[in-house]
């Protein structure tokens, strides 16, 4: 069973996946993913996956059967365990607990050839929906604090399997780096009752630097202090924490903003491989006797889909420090994927 | 100019590295380094490089001249300007600094064949040398808080050059990975009257099971919660906050560790990419009305070196998380490492 440790000097946690365990031997250069027949992600291959958590199957038919349209399967390698209890240890300064967790991919369409970018809009709103119900779903197991959903788009940027698909965790802690986020957004409503990514969004949108796509619901920033070439986030226009209440119009209206972002990339940067991460309020109602801290749902919080282009490599500086260099300013970045006319650099901040 | 950009929402600053800009055409997949004739770190080939800023030339001779073992010399791509003073500003939100700072190369030999893990140790010795020579000379410009100095190895984890080398940052903030580090020390150390690595040492050391190797002056384990396969961390076994101050003995010390552990990687990893991080304590000594925070010298910290090889990837759980998953438990690490013959993974803590 795997566990999750806690660096003994800082606020770090990590999954240990020893039911992963391999030997150094199996830290080859890895073979190119398969790609056509025989991918247990498409259609008519139900078999060859674990027995799915949903799907959307609009013409009806038993789970597990062909006729879907998404379809959410848990991770066959899994990073935690869905089965037992979350207990915690320690000894001195070491602290661990059990590796309970969810990990499911959902499989956003039958088709190996599926495209993310150029998919019908309602095709987004099924894989959406999809995303919704298991976090909402998962929400209902008092285990769990936090789910991610994240995409993981070509073999630098981590995807293993080519046939389009986007994972999920559901995590017994509140993660570090969502955890900076709530604390940041607490704080600052604490001090003036604003929400500070409705701030940022009203600062930003102001002026057209680093402006990239809006619409009635979403707009797409470059943002100011971006840690990659090209990186952009994506926010609803009106205060929310939650992504799982979005209406029929804010769904298509999401389709819109993300899919225009990701044309851009294919247009500009060849298809990049990049990571695409939802980042939405934490899982807990609170409950009395319950000490909670930021597993609890924060409405204080601005719910945001980050999407990092993998161009730039990280190195010792980078992690040595937690800094990262990035090439390419934002405001470049935000011209580029505008679809400006090439341009000397703006200087505006 | 390039600047720091702190993140409106997280404490977490970049280098917006604007005079290094490229077009979106520039990230193509990248050609391999160069490899052989032509290098501009072998020996006689000084001056195709920057004008030296040090150098270990034991038969004499004038700067940039052949005959050095070691040197150093600026980056010629420079993430960071050493022009100008360290300017702060803001707008609304969004708060920025001039991007002054030094980014140094330490040629670790005029061979370009030279084999960090392999090389006599008399020779360690001397790259030591130019490490410390460089931290002190940058720790008496008052613009600068923290020298990092990190080595990347193998294209996979950033090496653009294969030529031996080093690299060294210095820096006008303590950064965030740093300054966790630092406060977590000196919480401790308030608490308890004790340095936390020390202690952390010395559980470590009581147990086998994440212990790789140690000799008089210097230990090497495998970190209870690693976040990379085959993490090594190594420490001075007696108190020490910074690494400058070590004498003869100590320096042949370290060379013995970390060749050690480099060897056995090669051994056991096939010479694996890796990103070598030197960890010590911020620059300034306190003066009189100028708030120094994080960039004080500071005492209670205890020095050490990171070694991360570069065998899995990160992807969107680990950007939007800040988790790691490490597919190879510590313990069994540690195993492997040490050269024990392959037994089950421990289950002890």
């Amino acid at each position: 069973m795997s566990e999750l440790r806690k660096d003994p000097i800082v606020e770090r946690w990590v999954i240990i996946a020893a039911e992963r365990g391999r030997r150094p031997s199996d830290f080859k250069p890895e073979p190119p993913p398969p790609t056509g027949g025989g991918c247990p992600f498409d259609g008519g291959m139900e078999a060859k996956t674990p027995p799915e958590v949903f799907a959307i199957r609009p013409g009806g038919g038993p789970p597990n059967s062909p006729g879907w349209e998404v379809r959410v399967v848990p991770n066959k390698f899994p990073a935690l365990s869905t089965e037992g209890d979350v207990t915690h240890h320690g000894i001195g300064l070491l602290d661990w607990m059990t590796g309970v967790g969810a990990h499911e991919v959902v499989i956003e369409s039958p088709s190996h050839d599926f495209n993310f970018a150029l998919a019908p809009p309602e095709h987004m709103v099924l894989i959406f929906n999809a995303f919704i119900q298991r976090v909402q779903d998962l929400r209902g197991d008092v285990r769990f604090r936090h789910v991610i959903v994240f995409r993981n788009h070509g073999a630098t940027a981590g995807a293993s399997l080519s046939h389009p698909h986007s994972q999920l965790i559901a995590l017994s802690i509140t993660p570090e780096a969502v955890r900076q986020k709530l604390s940041a957004s607490r704080e600052y409503f604490m001090r003036k009752e604003r929400c500070i990514f409705c701030d940022l969004i009203e600062q930003e949108m102001a002026l057209p630097d680093r402006l990239i796509y809006a619409n009635e619901h979403f707009v797409a920033l470059s943002p100011f202090a971006a840690r990659f070439p090209f990186e952009v986030h994506i926010f609803p226009r009106r205060h929310a924490h939650d992504f799982t209440v979005m209406d029929g119009d804010q769904k298509l209206a999401l389709a819109d903003c993300l899919q225009f972002v990701l044309r851009r990339y294919n247009e500009e940067l060849s298809d990049p491989p990049y990571n695409l991460m939802l980042q939405t309020s934490p899982n807990l109602v609170p409950r009395p006797g319950r000490p909670d801290y930021w597993g609890t749902i924060q409405c204080d919080y601005h719910w945001h889909i980050e999407i990092l282009p993998r161009l730039t490599k990280q190195a010792g500086f980078e992690w040595g420090t937690g800094f990262f260099i990035n090439p390419v300013s934002p405001e470049a970045a935000a011209g580029f994927l505008r679809g400006d006319a090439p341009a000397a650099e703006s200087e505006t901040h």
